[in-house]
């Protein structure tokens, strides 16, 4: 998610407890930054974190960490945490590196309406590509988990393919989540498009 | 597929060459039937046979059997074949006797706008449900290979999930097949919905 500049971003950045920057020196320990065990699940893209942040209030026994790669956006998401919650971090990375932030930790992964990157020549910088798939499997403590939610349908036939062709099995899907009754916390991406009355793509898919 | 009464059902279904009554007696050497060793393609649940009698005709190294449960649908299919088709075959049969009419020999199962069986108490009457692909399992030569085309969204949904965790991986999905450029022969249903601009959901997947 991109957004207009936010002036202040830096500010926000440096100052906030919940942005934690030497995220390359928790790999592996990141229960001890929570300070409990946990599971941890992540969201990468969480743009301006509506879907972490809520959950994270509603889940008090889940911890999360939110990954994103743009400043402004992040910058926005950290000053929507209400205080003194202490089951949420965020960090500012770029989704490639995912495998030298986390190993065999985390127990969920959410993608939520991710870049879909239509060229075709793009697409290994999709999300759901073998290139981040392969990272995937070093980052999950035991059964790996991913949830997708997505409004464009080419990003999410596409995932459906390269997930069950990387061994995930499924075992949920829906082609209009709103429709579908599967109530979930719901990303600031996926009001908008429910309100247009655009199908939600959602997936919930496991490997062992 | 149902069908109002034809009359000279009977008639037709007797006098046609292209109809398999004994059908049991050729479990396992239906290539003997065709005389020769192409692969063999079926469709369970064919109706009036548009789909398979234009495959049999574009395709003719490969041999097809045409599956259908109803009399008056299976006669008005038989009419429409044209004269000396070699590698067609059809036969009136119940889904659930796959496995006594089959063994080892099918290299590919189409299944065309099947009935969605919308109530969840029937569920495992819809063709995709574990009952059915327990019965696949013992039909196809080598590698198993399942295509279905349906407009139920809910039938979809539910094949996907289905097939996944019955071992199945996936080649290809569509959420539109006709606006995703992935050209086919049509079945009569399949004309129907997508002159109403109504989407056609296609899934082809595969198993060891």
């Amino acid at each position: 998610m991109r957004l207009r500049n936010v002036k202040n971003k830096d500010e926000i950045m440096d100052n906030s407890l919940y942005l934690i920057k030497n995220y390359f020196d928790y790999k592996g320990k990141w229960n001890k930054l929570f300070g409990n065990d946990n599971p941890i699940f992540i969201e990468i893209g969480m743009g301006k974190g509506q879907f972490i942040i809520n959950n994270a209030v509603n889940n008090p026994n889940i911890n999360y960490i939110g990954i994103e790669k743009y400043d402004s956006v992040i910058a926005k998401a950290l000053q929507k945490i209400p205080d003194n919650l202490n089951n949420l971090f965020m960090i500012r990375a770029d989704a490639l590196n995912i495998d030298q932030i986390f190993d065999k930790e985390i127990s969920k992964l959410y993608l939520n309406f991710s870049d879909p990157w239509p060229k075709k020549r793009h697409h290994l910088r999709r999300l759901s590509s073998n290139i981040f798939l392969d990272k995937y499997n070093f980052i999950f403590k035991t059964e790996k988990n991913i949830e997708m939610r997505t409004d464009n349908r080419d990003l999410f036939t596409y995932s459906l393919v390269s997930f069950s062709n990387h061994g995930y099995i499924f075992d949920q899907i829906s082609l209009d989540l709103h429709h579908d009754n599967m109530p979930s916390i719901t990303t600031e991406y996926e009001d908008k498009f429910s309100n247009l009355d655009m199908p939600i793509y959602f997936v919930n898919c496991r490997k062992k």
